[in-house]
């Protein structure tokens, strides 16, 4: 690449958008250039940062003209690589933090129109102003952004209730890796007029254009709510138990968590303050909430535990009493990811398997990974609810775990031939960016990558959008 | 085209499909190439019924190598001629009705995977008979089949509660228009590999490919539910009903329909057994319906309405006792189609607006309409809580309604302004198919049109998939 083009590219963008706003020095760059666990890392021409739409229509205007591919960033909390440059090419990081406005709140549509920029807390907390909820929860709440949220289809603790980030959303607004504006910020709960573009948008990562703001609905805030912490005798009681509280409490099952003993112990070891909520260890937990307005949700909870205590699907539980009660039971489900970075390396996997395969998938996974790395801790927690395991793999010696960096090819060859053997995903709520770009032809078949491809190419021709990301092909 | 093309593919659908799964009598095909409604009409080669998948995909590669249009079918019950051949070019109609199994269903994953051409009631009753519920549910459930519900995107009277076709599919399989198959049969709550491509399919009407078979998702089936009548005075305190209920009984509000009284007037004249739930006439009502597990609805129900009577919102109310006055009660709201088709013609809408905007949207129309056409009669009624409304009008004096068939045109403007002033929809449930093809253009931005060209570019290069829907472009 020619350095006159590049000299003429980075004096338009500050043209556009002032000297501030265009970063070239390393001590603002780097922030932008290495993901927050830095496991990633890159180098890009400089880091933009557009405040208005119109800003980023001229920067992609002008990454158009000079064929310089563009790199789409949030809060840069994902885990994937997705939003940090690519090494092999001189990349323009755009990020999108500036973009951070609430345009409308519309109480009688419950829907929120927000920029991509503004924080996932700053959306929900807009949306508890106005008396409605907002039902998207993750751990990073407070620093990833809703165009990131989008972007990677977010999943989170409330999934089982209120879907993913994609069900979220009534409306887009997209800045084509063309520059050119799509207005799709519609509304409407119906609306079948043509195609559905906003969907793919929505997971593709920043490979297909820029989301800039989005039309998101919103849902009644519950009145009532009540958590349990329920010890279990292994996984397949604690599906048992999500279909008698699907059964019994219907909607009303806001979360359904898991976490083995293992991921228990380790918070337990690792995080001020964390207490076993029950006296006999056992080797399964669920932490499990129920929510909703004007009936008692706690004395439901309690007659359904009840019941399945007496069956013996449940071996123990206890029930928070109080707000505080309840926040310690979710800080020690909240906790696993923070104690097990805390106690070191570890090989982690975020699979999906149809819900009622859990049980088959812990069981064969795990004997395999023993035969394979006889002694290997299997830390398993997250999502059961949706079929969606964090599911992570060290040595209690952390000196031992050479072996597994050495082994983390078999060890996910295990991992992925039992994934695929129950028809389950390879990332359920993660997504692909950089970390599994090699791995999503093996698991798709020809058919499905051609048609991506089509897509890629039917709105990115010239392949300037996020290379490196998702598709193998696009970007060396 | 060449007869002796023709003559060749005719054989070889025959030796495909056997003589009898290939239809060319005029007495055969009749039904498949008229709408039910006897609205569109127009001419094919031949009707194909392929009985599997495998058979589709042979008749599809026959058709690419001819160069012959398909046109796939379901239940043929749509309302905007998706479904039936267009007149201008010889088109091959290939039904979907042979394909009609029920492959699996999974209590554990509360999943189903059934062939398009299951009528929707079959898969309603497959899940009931796995003690869950498919929650789609419209008028036509008897005849219409699932690939036509999923390629339209279909809505009813539980999206309020369950949303759209497509928030029920968790994977597809698709034959592309070159004949490939696409499996994309997932099972997963949560999958973030790549470009969501179902929802492409889903409400594409057929235009870029066949759905052969779908993974839905089941929700449980709710122990107990309670339906009310709702006597009102005017569209704002339906609004308001709506809220009121939203937030009283958060996700147990399972429908929530508005019939204006013109509306209810026709029922009562035109269907037999049909009475007044309430003695005083009002303006507007609203059809209510709680659904619940364990807890007590009916119960709920009365309080609420109780304490929007007292406040004002509401004039007055009956509650449906049993299961005949439930059944009285939604067959007032399901026969208002019926009751209109035999009072004679009227120009029909199906527009959708934020939800709070309804009583605006009625206001303006309806005053703009009395001014260009006076006298006309609205029959407004739907699913208010989606923002969906059907808009029909007609003259009380059959007589007039020459004037209305002149007219037409003007009465389609000033709703179409109206929507467009609300930023709604024009098809909110119904779709594009042949009826609206033209307006399509009108309604979306040059961009919108261009990204849905570039679609149809991408997965039917040769525009050989449903000619004459949707895209104007595609079929003279």
């Amino acid at each position: 690449m020619e350095s006159g083009l590049i000299d003429s590219a980075l004096a338009r963008f500050r043209a556009v958008l002032g000297d501030a706003c265009v970063l070239t020095d390393a001590a603002d760059t780097t922030p932008h250039f290495t993901d927050w666990r830095g496991r990633y890392s890159g180098e890009a021409l400089c880091v933009v940062r557009p405040g208005t739409v119109d800003e980023l229509v001229q920067v992609v205007h002008i990454c158009n003209e000079a064929r310089l591919p563009m790199v789409p960033q949030g809060g840069n909390t994902g885990l994937c690589g997705g939003a940090t440059p690519h090494a092999g090419r001189r990349e323009v990081l755009v990020s999108l933090s500036r973009l951070d406005r609430v345009r409308a709140i519309d109480p009688d549509n419950a829907s929120i129109t927000v920029e991509a920029g503004c924080t996932l807390a700053a959306v929900q907390q807009a949306a508890r102003d106005a008396g409605l909820l907002f039902p998207l929860s993750l751990a990073s709440e407070g620093s990833c952004q809703i165009g990131g949220n989008l972007s990677t289809n977010a999943g989170g603790v409330h999934v089982l209730r209120h879907g993913n980030a994609r069900d979220q959303v009534l409306g887009l607004e997209v800045v084509l890796p063309d520059g050119r504006l799509w207005d799709g910020l519609r509304a409407l709960r119906k609306d079948n007029t043509g195609y559905d573009l906003k969907h793919l948008f929505i997971g593709a990562e920043g490979t297909l254009g820029f989301i800039t703001a989005a039309v998101l609905k919103l849902a009644p805030q519950p009145t009532d709510t009540a958590l349990a912490w329920v010890a279990l005798d292994g996984p397949q009681r604690a599906i048992d138990l999500l279909h008698r509280l699907q059964a019994g409490a219907g909607d009303a099952l806001n979360a359904f968590e898991v976490v083995g003993r293992t991921a228990l112990e380790m918070v337990l070891q690792h995080i001020p303050g964390a207490r076993d909520p029950l006296s006999v260890p056992a080797p399964w937990y669920a932490l499990v909430e129920l929510a909703g307005s004007g009936d008692r949700i706690s004395d439901r909870l309690e007659a359904l535990l009840a019941a399945c205590m007496a069956s013996g699907t449940v071996r123990d539980a206890v029930i928070a009493q109080d707000g505080a009660q309840a926040l310690a039971l979710w800080s020690l489900r909240e906790n696993i990811s923070e104690a097990q970075r805390i106690e070191g390396f570890s090989v982690k996997h975020d699979i999906s398997v149809p819900v009622g395969a859990i049980p088959q998938f812990l069981e064969v996974a795990g004997e395999r990974l023993e035969a394979e790395l006889p002694g290997v801790r299997i830390v398993a927690f997250g999502h059961a609810g949706d079929g969606n395991l964090h599911y992570n793999l060290s040595f209690s010696d952390a000196s031992d775990n050479a072996r597994l960096v050495a082994d983390a090819q078999v060890a996910n060859a295990v991992v992925y031939e039992a994934v695929r053997a129950l028809n389950g995903s390879i990332s359920a709520e993660h997504g692909i960016g950089q970390l599994k770009r090699a791995l999503l032809g093996e698991c798709k078949s020809v058919v499905e990558m051609d048609m991506m491809r089509a897509i890629k190419r039917a709105f990115d021709p010239h392949a300037l959008m996020n290379p490196g990301k998702v598709l193998p092909e696009y970007g060396e």
